[in-house]
């Protein structure tokens, strides 16, 4: 069982995509028992991981791939989850309603209840990831920055593009996050050059790791891999520590079972030599509620 | 003359302390030129750069190096700023009235007037950089983040510690700030093993790149370098592009003029990919206001 206070360790399944979503479970479940078996207790999901990314293109039969929470990949998630004495952060294509879809996430428990929800605040929408089409932002306001405690580390649910916004590392950071997981799909077009290809890798790490660095937290970003259609999903999961510190990091080109040990007390040491949380201007800051200043 | 529009090209100049401040002025003079005639048209001096990092102590006495802005630092840049016909950011150790100083910049423009004045928001406070003693934090408010036009970039005036914050980078950036500029004088603490020395120094790096990708904004951070007392200030000034890319660094070690091209039409090339100011969810971030969230 996990433990109430102190450390917990935790598993990232970086996989390829599943002809079906029952394929995917199953794929997860012998992921989450090696990720178990090396001392997780809370394994994570890619974003979106028991369908092919569909977003590639704009189709309203793709919305058939969505389900209700809770639903039948809950369901099969709790049922792993209970079986592995686990925390399990499941990715959901969740159908709210008739047209209102949303890309989510599912905690479950050790006992295979749903602990919590988080819906994907922040929605990309470019060429190859047609987001805005599928997916309903999710509308909790200032709310939807719960933060669920673990054993005794306090995880922040956020979802891939999120990725890009200090705003929403801080938000949960602010909430007493410790952990914040970053459920992801993301890849390069093969029609870029490699150089232009290495930087976007770069800047999505960096990026992250800035998130760990500026709010004296743990990162855990777990993407996908493989290609589909003209994608080629980079992998590349990691996870860092508060002082930016990356400590375990996944390949490009292949399926891996990702895991670090997230000990509150390396917060608390870090934070205590650089304490940006005592010195950030709340009189200053006003403008963060602006689109743009013009 | 500096265009009206388009590219800019800045120059950083890492130096050592010198004896006095005349020195320093020199020494600047110096590095100016070469810059100049690298094609800099913007050049950024180190925090602080006309003394030794002083705040090493809490020592009243120090307080004997403050000078008002106009005062004599301001009037030297401003001979160099005319004779080399470039826009000068220079760090002023400010003294407003007894009893209150302030970390500033002062931007000059190549006729040597005072184009704007920059007090440092966040002040940091850790063994060896005792800056709260010094430093009244900057109470402009809202307004502290204004953004000076040089030529065709808009400029945001930062300092050092607010380089930990996103807020800072994101509120300068949502002004129309396209390039930001952090003088700094960071240090190893030269009792620290070489690993933890590292990792500060990639801290530094990462946490300000992030800035760049977030915003989508150039990034330029300026360092002292060389030993004083316990500390070594390392160096490895960059600039950044507004995709995360570093442009040009230099070293740990050695005085370095460091010159990039900043053009906002990259600026412009890299946010209509990564769209990030669309998709803000300005209903949702309210508790960036708090201090904590108990």
């Amino acid at each position: 069982m996990c433990q109430t206070t102190g450390p917990v360790t935790v598993g990232l399944l970086q996989h390829r995509t599943c002809p079906t979503a029952e394929a995917a479970w199953e794929r997860v479940g012998v992921m989450a028992q090696e990720a178990r078996q090396r001392g997780a207790r809370l394994v994570v999901t890619p974003e979106l991981f028991t369908t092919p990314y569909f977003p590639r293109t704009e189709d309203p039969g793709h919305f058939d791939h969505a389900e209700p929470i809770p639903g039948p990949t809950t369901e099969a998630m709790g049922r792993l989850a209970r079986k592995l004495e686990i925390h399990l952060s499941a990715s959901i294509f969740e159908r709210r309603a008739s047209g209102v879809y949303h890309n989510s996430t599912a905690l479950l428990g050790p006992d295979g209840k749903i602990l919590a929800v988080y819906r994907k605040m922040h929605i990309p929408d470019d060429p190859a990831f047609y987001e805005k089409f599928y997916f309903t932002p999710g509308d909790a306001g200032s709310e939807c920055w719960r933060v669920a405690p673990i054993g005794g580390l306090k995880i922040g649910l956020l979802i891939c593009w999120d990725q890009w916004f200090p705003e929403a590392a801080r938000l949960n950071a602010l909430r007493g996050a410790e952990l914040l997981l970053y459920p992801t799909a993301i890849a390069w077009d093969r029609g870029e050059p490699e150089a232009e290809q290495l930087r976007q890798r770069d800047a999505w790490r960096v990026v992250q790791r800035a998130h760990a660095i500026a709010n004296g937290v743990y990162v855990a970003a777990v993407n996908r891999v493989g290609d589909e259609g003209g994608l080629t999903f980079w992998g590349g999961s990691f996870i860092a520590g508060p002082g930016g510190e990356v400590l375990a990091e996944a390949a490009s080109d292949r399926e891996e079972v990702l895991v670090a040990h997230c000990d509150p007390a390396r917060i608390e040491e870090v934070r205590r030599m650089w304490p940006f949380f005592r010195d950030r201007r709340l009189d200053a800051y006003g403008g963060l509620m602006h689109r743009w200043s013009t």
